[in-house]
């Protein structure tokens, strides 16, 4: 294609845009204007792409950063043929796949975007597992606003392919000067951006984006650039092409006032065919195909033993990651207290340090699953929360994800609630199709790692600081959804459920009452979501009364997800929830769970007062 | 104080951090050790501080961002002569102050620590206030570890100092080369931070950390520079002066393994007391101190007109603005989705605009609020997820901090997942002592914002981007922790508790029930939590049967708000939660609402599947 040729690409791929907002009623025909040219090129010239096999492993990966410009990336769709023109105009409308932000409904997203600074560290994890994992020669290409320079994910981006060297990684930031509602820190300061992501380790180009020749020079930079990531840093007008909305506030986010007119103006439609390169033909080298059972090195631990639930972890995700070769980890500078440095010493080819970039390190895994790897992700439970909304993105991308959080709770003692990990089942549990783990023991949580290395999807384990008592043998089973019966009799008189770290003081709690003649049930809830719903309807038919006692606010967690089991007929029972009600300070364990109030003293207490209270 | 008292002072910090540690048997005595020089001479000759009013609007701010550190800071309290030594022993013991990390129940401390990469942030807040709200002189100092530069919260704070040309804050970056296991990205390379921090606009100064004449030198260079924030960035040895932890990997978070020896390595125990320069004299021009009433001004709408709560909620702030000066309002460049521009309008100096850069809104905010002013910060509900790890954090402060999600729910159409915040009331709610308000009209969400601005605590406001129409009066009250009835019988059937977007389809379906011989109570449940406990618990009396409604994911939210009303003694009635239960797509508002199973159809039928069933 000739520069005159790729300026018209440019402009169809705005009458395209134009056409779809247009349709739809809704969307970002102006963010998707400014970028166009820059995205014809990449299309024509440099991507390499088979549309019609998706799942190719020479593919480029492009990812626009900047969701909301979804209309151009599905006119990109449209001109390379994977979309006709009529879905095209299904845009944003009831069972589309062409969504207000791209999602993996199209087999050519790899990620769902829309929140903002989230595609470049997706693409840094893309590029690591070209690079390091599956040594395959595509490229990743990142499609990035200028606003969301303003977000520190970018910046952990930024950091990290500089320090891993990416020049697999390319960001292509349309530099068009206007946010949402008004101009940038910077406006067309190309030059503050390139100062800043230069100073990371960065290779970066400045350019004028609507200049095809200038784009094209570019791109064939990028290719001869080694050891470095790239930074096109291109100077664009929102809304380019279209008088009334160039370069202007207020038309962000909503379709231009007269389509026709102003596909009128760019030139009117065009039927231009893409046909983009082709990619590598390359003998795929996916670790994700060599994955067989689930670890026969798994610990077993005897029955007994005092074992912290985060050291049986990484014992058994090192063996683990011995069976299954897909299995990769990542951790935010704490593997010596998540236990993931065992998993780092045996399989080091696999391990990723991401130092404290949390949401680096969430949108890397992102990255790697979509390249089919399985994902561990570790830190303290308090700091998977800086990652939240990835998290909650990940669930839009259908993500196969697994997150471990350690320090949960207030037994991890003296250091206090900033490390304490008091919302995590909250926050985990309002992930859409997540499941939440939290075990007790050793045994329980090895078969649980096991378990989570195979399932598809987010999935959650909390694990505790502390050693607990092994009170498992080595081959039980802990299916997802389940839950173990850990005392019981025909005339218990109210159920105790515990999870983690509670469960022992529930055990002791139903053995002190037991001698003062109440027999009660205790349930260890291991899978707080989804939780076994029949376990415990049958408890409530035996006894009226529940206690629940969780290391975790009273909001959101266990007693929130016992309850969960019953409604829509099943009338729930009288519960009693132990949780923690106070802020809590500096201690030993064993004082933050007294002073908490979910010892076993304070569930004996908890019972005596509702065997002693009339229900209502 | 000569360069020789100054390293003397220095070795004092270090002796009393490493007593601090072994007295309680755990804490980060190296992280201290490797700073010990730095703040020595800040202390003893910079620092402007009276230790005896820590309220002195005069009063530099000193945050240990490297909150881990807190022995160092403790030891400067001591030396300063604020905290004797019989309490600098009960570090991290159960009741004391002196927790793990630095909380604000010492007087001293502006706000928690201990989640890395909060503090600057937050010292920009601070720096804000000094400067545009307060005209006062004080100075902020950040200490910051080098292992935190690789938060992306970091650079936010970086780039909004430099744009803001923030002189008056410095961050002191304590180079000390070892992350807690192991080596930090960067190591001793001091350059490589000062490049990027340089290209985010600050001035940077490189000294080695331990020689206190450089130190000194440096800071005398903070004062000297203008219209431009200065980090300084002092190579140090973690764990200084004792050579069984000096520069040692496997040191971090333990105490030294022989403390009398490392005392006496350090020259034994001194007892050096320092008096801090005193503050400026300063004529406090706080605006919090003029703040009366709450908004005469505040506009009243017609029942049945249609309004979106954001609007008015906008309208509402700009009101409670005008009578109330110490009302600041923050907001992540999207204030005309928000509709906070409506303040950013009438109370420029009040507004603070800080682009995509959620985390370093909220830490701001965190600022602000320390200085006495009221801060809102509103984004998407959504996107305020990406700073939940520093609301959490707020909690721990006891922060005064207002939030407002705006875009709230399936019910924003269009856009899609991405744009919806579907997990925020179950993260609101799992922060301790949150109040969590969701409106339904704007007569309601004016009367909630005015409430917001008077009250202490964390708050939550949830408002809709869609017109609803207003069914309540403009003088109608509407306490935290209440609740309306709107429809109600003695004969009632069933109670259908919605809350925001939900409450009108609450009523249809109520409507359409009665019509069918099925009356139906319904309950607006603005107040999420505190959750009105009597007026659910008196419905749950007449009615058997419960039905909650909520745009939300099923976790969490208005459902489970509802069963906390329940326990301890009150049997919870037998409830059908109506909740997003499918990962939404892009579709017009109505469809959302249909195809999540949450609009009056969807009620009516769980209604009558409900009442066709038999409770168990």
């Amino acid at each position: 294609m000739d520069e005159n040729q790729l300026r018209e690409l440019g402009q169809q791929l705005r009458v395209d845009s134009v056409r779809a907002a247009a349709a739809a009623g809704s969307g970002h025909p102006t963010s998707s204007m400014s970028a166009a040219d820059l995205m014809a090129v990449l299309l024509a010239r440099h991507l390499r792409y088979d549309f019609g096999e998706p799942s190719n492993p020479g593919n480029d990966h492009l990812i626009f950063s900047k969701g909301h410009a979804s209309p151009l990336l599905y006119a990109m769709y449209h001109a390379a043929g994977a979309v006709d023109d009529r879905e095209l105009l299904t845009f944003r409308k009831l069972g589309s796949r062409l969504e207000g932000h791209p999602t993996p409904r199209l087999p050519w997203v790899d990620v769902a975007t829309g929140s903002l600074g989230l595609g470049l560290p997706v693409g840094v994890g893309l590029a690591l597992a070209g690079r390091r994992l599956e040594h395959l020669p595509y490229r990743v290409w990142v499609l990035c606003g200028d606003s969301e320079l303003a977000e520190g994910s970018m910046w952990e981006a930024f950091e990290h392919a500089g320090y891993e060297h990416l020049d697999n990684l390319t960001a292509i930031i349309d530099v068009n000067r206007l946010g949402q509602r008004g101009e940038t820190r910077h406006g067309w300061d190309t030059a503050a951006y390139a100062r800043r992501i230069g100073a990371f380790g960065w290779h970066t180009i400045e350019i004028d984006g609507h200049d095809v020749a200038a784009v094209d020079r570019a791109y064939a930079e990028v290719a001869g650039t080694a050891g470095q990531p790239t930074a096109i840093i291109a100077r664009t007008m929102k809304g380019r092409g279209v008088a009334a909305v160039q370069d202007a506030e207020g038309a962000h986010g909503k379709p231009v006032p007269d389509a026709d007119e102003a596909v009128a103006e760019l030139g009117g439609v065009r039927d231009i065919r893409v046909t983009a390169r082709p990619p590598a033909e390359v003998a795929p080298r996916r670790a994700a195909d060599r994955a067989n059972g689930t670890g026969s090195r798994i610990k077993r631990y005897g029955s007994g033993e005092m074992v912290a639930t985060r050291a049986a972890f990484g014992e058994a995700l090192a063996a683990v990651g011995d069976a299954r070769e897909n299995v990769v980890v990542l951790d935010g500078e704490v593997s010596d207290s998540t236990k993931t440095d065992a998993f780092a010493r045996e399989h080091p080819d696999r391990f990723f340090e991401f130092y404290i970039a949390e949401q680096q390190m969430v949108a890397a895994a992102l990255g790697l699953q979509a390249r089919g790897f399985v994902p561990f992700v570790s830190t303290f439970a308090a700091f998977l929360s800086r990652a939240y909304d990835f998290v909650r993105m990940a669930a839009i991308s259908r993500a196969n994800l697994k997150l471990v959080g350690s320090h949960a709770g207030v037994s991890i003692g003296e250091d206090g609630p900033s490390q304490m990990g008091l919302e995590d089942l909250a926050l985990f549990r309002a992930v859409h199709g997540s499941v939440v783990l939290y075990p007790c023991d050793a045994n329980q949580t090895a078969a649980l790692v096991a378990g989570m290395a195979t399932a598809q999807g987010i999935g959650y384990l909390r694990t505790t600081r502390g050693p607990t008592p092994v009170i498992y043998p080595a081959d039980e089973k802990f299916p997802v959804g389940g839950s173990k019966v850990l005392r019981s009799s025909p005339s218990d008189r109210v159920t105790i459920i515990a999870a983690g770290v509670t469960v022992a003081e529930a055990l002791r709690a139903a053995d002190a009452l037991a001698a003062d003649g109440i027999p009660a049930r205790v349930i260890d809830l291991y899978s707080v979501k989804p939780v076994d719903t029949e376990t415990l309807r049958e408890a409530a038919e035996i006894t009226e009364h529940f206690v629940t006692v969780e290391d975790h606010w009273p909001e959101g967690g266990l007693g929130d997800a016992v309850l969960a089991a019953f409604g829509n007929g099943y009338r729930p029972p009288n519960l009693t929830k132990l949780a923690v009600h106070i802020m809590p300070g500096s201690a030993t364990p064993e004082e933050q769970l007294h002073m908490a109030g979910i010892d076993a003293k304070a569930i004996e207490a908890a019972v005596g007062a509702m065997l002693s209270t009339v229900g209502s």
